[in-house]
């Protein structure tokens, strides 16, 4: 049932502290239910237990396909083939993306430096790529080749090796040959074909043809998001959790209240658990956008307009603030992963927002842009982990070491406080090396 | 019992690959252990339900202090204060530490950029703190300024408000001087005296007196990290998963065996969970090192020679490879969280290495002086993490933003990239936002 009147306007001022707490704390993910956690911990046993085998029971029981083991990893033919095997538009525009998130990602990369601090003392960093990971692109439900674009380019830009992919087959047992097409044309070459929480499983504690990995990643429903978190327990490091999407527009009154409704339902059309939210000073934006919507929820298939509705209506909303501040001020709290500024001076307004995955500028910077086509990252912080993580790029698939290196003059510099600290803590061993050196 | 025999040698090229496993797997750890896990479940339902009540009470049965309610708090008074009521060596020793994390963190900082990628397509990225914190420091078992130096230095930095830290009292009530030293030195005001458990528990879901932080991190025993895990629970989360330290020497046959195994024995009295490793190509070094080994540990106070035994004896080893190369790949397997590689030419061999917290160059690097003194990260990745993780420094507590701004030419180069990919993954509102602008 969509609806066809205008949507309600809240005014953020008079919102009761328990709705607003209500809106910013959307856990949205029922990834702690204990049923789902259970169901996890089972699918992690099970493929410890039996292996190849379990990937291949939880494929029939719940993606509805048989497949006998040997077709659990997919053939380097047919990966190599994937390219050819779609459209030629599609295949311009997944090489279009591919290379727009790698040039975005090489201008992210960091430099490793090692160089004298003091006399006697040289100190750096140097970054290297994470020693594995395994990815899991969901399918299914849906389609999601821009998903591997999105995962897939930075890790090869980090220079990740092995790469894994996991993807649920389709109904005839095939995988979308985009999603191929994507691996075939970033160069990863080892994709298996099987149930996503079984596969992620697999990722972390291994099969004959899975290896383990020390690092997952990938969006998925709460049960593969569970099982993820399980992964921990195998010394798997979850590179990000990544839940339902979310969109904000933050907009003054010279917004076009039509585009404004478009992106709204652009991110909201996900999925039932995605929130969109318009954060506005204006009256008149807000009840235009509010008398926009119904018209263009009607003109969606009724299973997006079915999702865009509980993502405007039941999780977000069109919130009126009393000013700017105060409506960047809400919005920063809620920390959202898509953010869209459309307002007259948007990067004035950039620097009172702190947290956000993706902060888009202007009028002419709609999500599906971002989400698809201008190489910043897609895969970003969900449920308000914008406060305290980033989105996917080729930070996520680097990691640090500390490098240092000392003369003999560089270490009696530092020996007084050597001995000072190890004395006080305890340690007489740190002392003594120093010391007895 | 301290062994008084030189220790065994052990060849690498005949180790059993089961043998091989355990030392390279080890968990370590107790984290995943069910009881482990109930008890940090029970803390966070207790501080859920009884607030700052549950605080008193862990304190009082785990560290046996019995506190009002308001001295949960410690008063500002008391950490300004704290650096006059430490001894000027133990002071100084502090002021220098901190001041050489805050140069080498200052010289990791990372900048933002936002530039033209192509005409009418602007990209880049803004580097912002993460929203707030909480940072156990540990105590009981010893005494950590140190750890306090080197996560709260970063985390300052990098610009982090609010810093919340957890320090549990000693057997008087009182807090570690020399921990609230370094709080007030690098300007940290607020401090919970409280059991680690229930104060990691705080930190996730907020009492009155401790407001919850979207991160924690910290090292501890086995309960503190699972509670850490479990946090995660409620949307807090956690920044590294630092485990029983480690330490592996490289060393080739120039290296004074004395030397390797003074430093062998500094990593080693940290705990019995802790792991050292001496990794070598000459005989000769190995059974000097394995000759000279019980005579140091006979010169500790005996709780530090049991740890250290166990961490040399029990969970670390000598080892003799064949040449340099299979050293280096079994370290570089390994992924130590502490590596020294004392060698003719060291910088050679670091181009071997690609999985290590943390690595220290030539004969006048020891541990010890990293732990305290050089000012890279001394909370590292441990238990094979640094395959796929970093040590604490100021990018811990930053998170990226990208950002985006287009043009109408410039949305209009991505239309047909939008189109084909919206359009395969069946997403029209996405289309439509492009299409009818």
């Amino acid at each position: 049932m969509v609806v066809t009147s205008p949507l309600p306007v809240q005014r953020l001022a008079t919102l009761s502290p328990q709705r607003r707490r209500e809106i910013l704390d959307r856990a949205g993910s029922h990834v702690f239910d204990p049923t789902v956690q259970a169901a996890a911990a089972a699918a992690l046993r099970a493929v410890r237990e039996r292996g190849d085998a379990a990937l291949v029971e939880y494929t029939e029981i719940f993606d509805g396909v048989r497949l006998a083991p040997d077709r659990l990893a997919v053939p380097a033919e047919e990966i190599a083939e994937a390219p050819g095997r779609i459209g030629s538009g599609l295949r311009a525009a997944l090489r279009e993306a591919i290379d727009r998130a790698r040039r975005y990602n090489e201008r992210l990369l960091p430099r490793s430096w090692l160089e004298p601090l003091e006399p006697g003392i040289t100190a750096g960093v140097r970054f290297t790529p994470i020693a594995g990971v395994g990815v899991y692109i969901p399918s299914g439900k849906g389609t999601f080749p821009s998903t591997a674009v999105t995962i897939l380019t930075p890790a090869v830009v980090a220079g990740v090796d092995p790469i894994v992919v996991v993807v649920p087959p389709r109904a005839d047992g095939s995988i979308d040959p985009a999603v191929l097409a994507v691996c075939a044309l970033v160069g990863v070459r080892r994709v298996i074909r099987c149930n996503g929480v079984a596969g992620v499983a697999a990722l972390a504690v291994g099969t004959p043809t899975v290896p383990a990995m020390p690092a997952v990643v990938g969006p998925g429903n709460p049960y593969v998001t569970a099982t993820q978190l399980l992964a921990q327990t195998a010394g798997t490091r979850v590179l990000a959790l990544l839940g339902p999407t979310e969109a904000v527009i933050l907009a003054d009154g010279g917004a076009d209240p039509r585009r404004v409704a478009l992106d709204l339902i652009s991110e909201a059309e996900h999925g039932a658990e995605s929130a969109a939210l318009l954060v506005t000073d204006s009256a008149a934006l807000a009840a235009a956008v509010a008398a926009a919507v119904p018209a263009l929820l009607g003109g969606l298939p009724p299973e997006r307009a079915r999702f865009a509705e509980a993502a405007i209506v039941r999780n977000g909303g069109i919130f009126l603030a009393e000013t700017m501040d105060d409506a960047a001020a809400f919005v920063d709290a809620f920390a959202p992963e898509h953010l869209l500024i459309v307002a007259a001076n948007p990067r004035q307004l950039l620097d009172r927002i702190r947290h956000a995955g993706e902060i888009l500028l202007g009028a002419w910077s709609p999500f599906s842009a971002a989400n698809y086509a201008i190489g910043v990252p897609a895969a970003l912080p969900t449920g308000r982990a914008a406060r305290a993580a980033s989105g996917i790029t080729v930070l996520s698939f680097l990691k640090a070491s500390s490098v240092a290196e000392l003369d003999a003059d560089g270490l009696r510099r530092l020996r007084p406080a050597v001995e000072a600290l190890g004395t006080y803590e305890g340690f007489p061993a740190h002392v003594r090396a120093v010391v007895e050196r």
